[in-house]
């Protein structure tokens, strides 16, 4: 049997994990790539390390961007993350958290990997929540830079098409935490705080706790993860 | 005046050099990115800065981009680079010279720096000569890129049109010679070889040199910089 190869954009959070799960149950052998862009919680890059390792993946490459030097983000500079904002006010207009191209840049290194590996399948764990705040989750971005991929490399000039699979784009938190457990994914492993603790507690007050603790919520699980004792919302 | 800004890839070769003059000339401020990628040329960097140098550009960033964690190409491995071959060997097929996603990855570097700037204009030097070896090359990949770019960013989302400038992209190799010249271009500070010696002279043998020296040939103009003593076609 042919081995069909996929590269996995894995952060180490909810969302890429599972991404990089439903690539696993679909046949693929998993080539995993997670950045180092200087991102506050660095903690991301550990855990992807331990998701990398319960995923069962061929390869694992840690790629240094270098972000920080644009600026322009609050996940990458000093710009304060914010907190508490209500799950409603969630999603109105671009957060500050946004990095200015980071899937871009992502999917760009990604591509690379994939045209050496002659892997024709790229993972990425976008999703419709995510989506209403940063421009470069939507489906649309995602199918204009598909056809750009198809005609940057030698393989898309000889015929081999390049797809980029977006498995959780329609999904809400609680149906991605569903679909991850129904594939045995042990969501102890993931992160997705933007702010954690230095022992890596979860701040629980922060957008991507928030949209976490929500998910778990909705789909009558216990999130597993480790959250600060004074987390209001923690399960 | 409200300042233009424009984002210019800048590798300190003959085209990307041509490319920024043309970009200053029509009125805009520069701010030039050059990638180091592990390139076996590694001059090129050092003439980057020369080259932003007598330019006269705002700011200059070297990013380091890890391209050869990837490997697949004679640019960033211990691939040979490929000498002697005649000119119209050149253009047939794509070369092992050829690196992966490599515009790609720069442009999306650059697409980073040109939000936080708030510049709406970026600047690279790909030409017709190369765009028949190299896919990342084409017209038709640049429009793909633009079009990705405009639903990649906040600024897009917002209105902000953004455009890539590729002003080489018809000319030949000695039209870009007289369009620097005209410009005032001192292309003694520029390199161009894929394999240049310690002291930093071209070899005159590898694709990049036979293109730059037809190129001077063509425009009745003599190329100052410096080649091997055996150099064939040296001028």
């Amino acid at each position: 049997m042919v081995e069909r190869r996929a590269v996995v954009l894995l952060s180490g959070g909810l969302d890429s994990t599972t991404s990089a799960a439903i690539a696993r149950s679909q046949g693929f052998t998993l080539y995993a790539l997670t950045f180092d862009y200087g991102q506050r919680h660095r903690i991301e890059i550990e855990k992807a390390a331990d998701v990398a390792k319960h995923l069962g993946v061929t390869r694992h490459i840690v790629v240094p961007v270098e972000l920080r030097r644009f600026g322009g983000s609050a996940l990458t500079s000093e710009i304060d993350v914010p907190k508490a904002r209500s799950l409603a006010e969630i999603g109105h207009g671009i957060p500050v958290t946004y990095v200015p191209a980071r899937n871009t840049i992502f999917l760009s290194f990604a591509l690379a990997w994939a045209e050496v590996l002659d892997a024709r399948d790229l993972f990425i764990g976008v999703n419709v929540l995510d989506a209403s705040g940063y421009p470069d989750c939507r489906a649309e971005y995602i199918a204009a830079y598909e056809r750009m991929a198809n005609l940057a490399t030698k393989a898309g000039v000889e015929g081999k098409r390049l797809t980029i699979h977006t498995p959780l784009i329609s999904m809400t938190k609680a149906d991605i935490v569903r679909a991850g457990l129904a594939l045995g994914v042990d969501y102890s492993l993931t992160t997705s705080c933007y702010d954690p603790a230095s022992d890596g507690a979860a701040c629980g007050a922060c957008d991507a706790c928030l949209l976490r603790l929500k998910g778990f919520r909705e789909s009558g699980t216990r999130d597993p993860i480790a959250y600060r004792p004074t987390t209001p919302a923690a399960p």
